[in-house]
């Protein structure tokens, strides 16, 4: 069992007082292998030097390097493309905490370097100002400083607790005490038009026990909401997260990641400062949100326009944006709200994004990755060019391996390397889990061992290895699609109750197991019925899991694009050994190829001159959402129109 | 009635081999009032002073004036704003042709003097190229100097066509030969980013017999399908109607106003020179488009993204992009092609998109304008700011007064002021009518008088005012959606046939009097089952005419997002005087709003759990879609879910 007062991980409040449940440590939860535990590893040995070869190539690096050496030049890519880097640095941070590397941490060091060589003496710091490009401080609407400045603060907070080290903390305490200088108690009462460096402020805050960080914080998200920022002909207010204040906002709106990374922050505040107004802001947007802008897959963000939030029940799966780094800053800020309030349904959020769209935005091989998410293709698109990066605008078949704008894949990275953090939590009372992995569990309370092969399948074994003399809780969580999960602490049946999780009190001793069941058969899914562009349809989901249908699994003769599935007939399972990535649960579908020669040359009838419907009957697979585009171009797609047999 | 050789109107071919019906003379349809005689007055009173107002405003007059001045200064808006005052041009030239007027010949001349001191001696002239902000011929695929140079020509071959003038012409011809001098015979290969050109050449070298133009024109369609257009990290060559040949082309992609430019030239030269492959392609192109990619209301280009074609059947009404322009352009296309095939289904097309998007994109008073043309508004969006012109990406509650990028608002007014081009043609064997409205016909053949209140009701009435001596046929089409249309001559039936025209041969007397009669009950029209964002729903259209429900028709209490209509009951129609715009039908439709109460907080169920539906049945009004957002911001859709009673 670890000490008390372990190396804090990402989100490690200060303040207790506003904590449902607390995070455990950085060392406390370990991965042990399975989907998520390889993707680590692949996070290491591929994505990270792929990334890092990146980032040289498009001038990420060199923007900040030729900096240091007196010699800015023209500044290549993106204004933004400090924070590529950042991202990186971050994620590479985590990761070295999780298994120290002297290759990895020299990376680190010499990119501290560059970015410390950089830095302007006042702790100023943007390759894109400093280049000449633009004026300091004098387009926050756009410039994006505050947000790359954020992303480095993150990335040098990640840094420290990962390794102890203060290269990059140094560098980031001179960033953020330029700001507090220039902004705080204040000075300035404008704000970046991409939010992000709240949360990181007060992550830093947490590390240093600075105040003022966490005040600006705060400041920077009170000033929001008076329709300062706008950038004419372009984007309103709204879009940048500025027409209402934050307390008063009452459903999301604008850009996705932008009002999620805010939502973030000032939940973050929220657990330092337990302003309620802020935390009831938050659970009043993020409700809104699940019940009538969240696709199926946990993509957020459906509108290609302004990458936006569209309105109520707008969710059109062949038109869907669904920004990776949208799916991301979901999981941050339903995180923030379990730790706020210890319920499940925020847990729910950050599985069905994690195991759909998250999983989705990255190949098999980790090396490429998808910037928007479609979640249906109605024609295979080409592939994406090899070793260039096309715009995301071009919406390719397959996941290019970089892009122009190259927030996602960074985002991705620092999201696996940390994602023990959001395994499990404690309470004074006892452990939560909130996902299921193969991982070990060593806390103040108990050490435990977890073993699945989840979503596999649904059955968690839970060992105690060791634990503390007192009775605790161990509480499980039952997935909000879970019917009739059942429990046993060594072979003995535990009652499972209907809220959230099922929490067994005992006093434990070593050797203990749980075996916790979720049944996960096969299942058509409904969306509701306000959402016009899936209307009359089905999904299949098992488990966490939500299916697709993909070409390349397509009989013969069957275009995705005229299928019916027949509703009132069973949906088989079986393994698939041949799967991208490995094997997997495939779902089998009877269906209906329709005819639909009656139409041809006219995209409409007058309702009682309707042809009426034939087609013959086919049978179709369905494969993991997560696993579509990793064999070519495809045609794609999760809602499928539904049909009864006795209807036909 | 009028000798031969009338003054030709728009889209006058030389060559006769290729008509299957002959466009009529500028001076040989009038309308004489009714919805479209009224908006034609209101263009010349209202909106021609209102665009000639904001072109001095935006700077586009002025970047032409100062360049003929010597002293160009800095180019305000957009690159390519010559083209706005070109468009403008052209359609107050038709509108001269129509009713001379003294003043508004005035501002021509003046507009004429502008654009002639501000041409380079060799013929060359774009302001914002001239102005230094480019170079010459150096950036085809974004600069949009041939596209300008394509709408200047258009706005000579009218002026001179409606007026005689060669003010205008001579500066257009000394355009022409400097573009045939740099580009004819294979001197460039390469080609504008945006088309329009290619039609204009046709149409110069119909005014002129010059052939290099329309060698030119040709060169231009054939050079495209080489992958050579394309903007790194922005569009690629599928936006430009670069990727593949014309010839080859099955289907329409790509930007849509851009395509239907494009096809328009094309068939442009099929009419002068008889290529059948080129007919071939655009007929394919055009069915293909008709069949899955074209909404009810006329609307072409889905996607926002590109301002593009979207894939088979990616029709949602909610992120329908549908931009003004490219109905306008496929109100060209498909004129083009019923002069060339003389089928119906041409000016079936035609209609639809007059009454429905191209009505609709215009305020009831003429001063403001849709750029893009949504089919369902979930929530109702801030007004459009008086007075100032907001980008296009915010897309506002109503209809804002003008736009930087002013593209829709001038192809309107040159739209309505040539719109009689579009109501009759010829043949030698007689006429034929293809729109409906109050106008008089005067040609060779005969003479006639058409009075209708259409598409208040279907009564049609054509009187002969004069005729030849010899027999002719009368050809009226019956509209797609007409079921039972009747037809008398002097009150004694005649057959009506099942094919698109009825045709009435006869010697005709002056005096004659047709009387034909189109039945046009409200009726349910649903889309084809490929559609899924429309699935399982209904509209409402009666006649040419798709209704659709506005929030301000609502009753206290129903929320459009949450309605289903009962499709077994039966529409109503009445007489609304309080319409915008004045007196009209609306059609009454029971239907329940849905409590959805069951659903709160969640976007979905498994199939088996889904709830019951329950409601309450209400009335809705409907009106017709073009009316829309005329009263404020509101909520609007046009397709609703269908329920029938006895399923409840």
């Amino acid at each position: 069992m670890t000490q008390t007062n372990s190396v804090p991980g990402p989100v490690s409040p200060v303040s207790g007082h506003q904590l449902a449940v607390t995070p455990l440590g950085l060392h406390e939860v370990t991965l042990t292998g399975g989907f998520w535990g390889q993707w680590q590893r692949q996070n290491r040995e591929v994505t990270t030097p792929h990334a890092l070869a990146w980032l040289e190539r498009d001038g990420s690096v060199d923007n900040l390097r030729r900096l240091g050496q007196g010699d800015p030049g023209p500044h290549r890519g993106m204004w933004f493309s400090d924070s590529d880097l950042y991202k990186v640095l971050e994620g590479v941070s985590w990761d070295l905490g999780r298994e120290p590397d002297e290759h990895l941490a020299g990376v680190v060091r010499d990119m501290a370097a560059i970015i410390a060589a950089a830095q302007e003496p006042d702790g100023y710091l943007n390759s894109y100002v400093q280049g000449g490009h633009q004026v300091r401080w004098d387009n926050l609407v756009t410039s994006h400083e505050l947000y790359c400045m954020g992303h480095l603060i993150q990335a040098g907070v990640a840094h420290k607790r990962a390794t102890g080290g203060d290269e990059l903390l140094d560098v980031v305490r001179r960033v953020a005490d330029c700001v507090v200088r220039d902004f705080g108690d204040l000075r300035r009462k404008d704000t970046d038009g991409h939010p992000e460096i709240e949360m990181a402020l007060v992550e830093l805050y947490r590390v240093t026990g600075h105040a003022p960080y966490l005040d600006l914080a705060r400041q920077l998200i009170d000033v929001r909401g008076h329709r300062v920022l706008a950038a004419e002909g372009h984007f309103d207010s709204a879009y940048y997260l500025d027409a209402t204040p934050v307390r008063e906002q009452s459903t999301v709106v604008g850009h996705a990641v932008r009002a999620l990374y805010l939502l973030s922050g000032v939940i973050d505040v929220y657990l330092e400062t337990g302003e309620q107004a802020l935390l009831d802001a938050a659970v009043r947007q993020w409700s809104s949100m699940v019940a009538s802008k969240l696709y199926l897959t946990g993509a957020v963000g459906s509108r290609f326009e302004g990458e936006s939030f569209g309105d109520e029940y707008e969710l059109p799966p062949d038109l869907a944006y669904g920004e990776t780094c949208a799916t991301i800053a979901l999981i941050q800020a339903s995180w923030r709200l379990l730790l706020a309030t210890g319920e499940s349904r925020f847990a729910d959020v950050i599985e069905r994004a994690l195991h759909n769209l998250f999983a989705a935005s990255t190949s098999v091989e980790r090396n490429a990755f998808f910037y928007n998410n479609p979640a249906q293709r109605r024609s295979a698109r080409p592939a994406a060019p090899l070793d260039t990066r096309p715009s995301r605008a071009e919406a390719p078949g397959t996941r290019p391996q970089w892009f122009p704008c190259a927030c996602c894949p960074p985002n991705i990275m620092r999201t696996i390397a940390a994602l023990a953090g959001h395994v499990a939590t404690r309470t004074d009372d006892g452990l939560q889990i909130h996902l299921y992995l193969p991982a070990t569990i060593d806390t103040p309370v108990a050490s435990l061992t977890m073993q699945t092969q989840y979503p596999l399948d649904g059955a968690v074994t839970v060992t105690v290895t060791a634990t503390r003399e007192e009775p605790w809780t161990l509480a499980l969580r039952v997935p909000d699609w879970c019917r009739g999960a059942s429990a046993t602490v060594n072979g003995e049946s535990v009652p499972v109750g209907s809220e959230g999780y099922v929490r067994i009190n005992r006093t434990w001793q070593t050797g203990d197991v749980v075996a916790f069941t979720m049944p996960m058969p096969a299942r058509f899914t409904v969306a509701h019925p306000s959402v016009d562009a899936v209307r009359g349809e089905v999904a299949i989901e098992r488990g966490p899991v939500v299916y697709c249908l993909e070409s390349p699994d397509s009989p013969d003769g069957v275009d995705l694009n005229h299928i019916e599935v027949l509703v009132d007939e069973p949906l088989a399972e079986r393994v698939a050994e041949d799967l991208p990535g490995g094997p997997g649960v495939v779902v089998e579908v009877a269906a209906v190829m329709r005819d639909d020669s009656a139409w041809a040359g006219t995209g409409w009838f007058a309702l009682d001159e309707e042809p009426a419907e034939s087609g013959r009957r086919v049978t179709l697979t369905a494969i993991p959402y997560r696993l579509w585009a990793n064999r070519g171009p495809s045609v794609m797609r999760i809602f499928v129109p539904a049909q009864r047999s006795d209807r036909r």
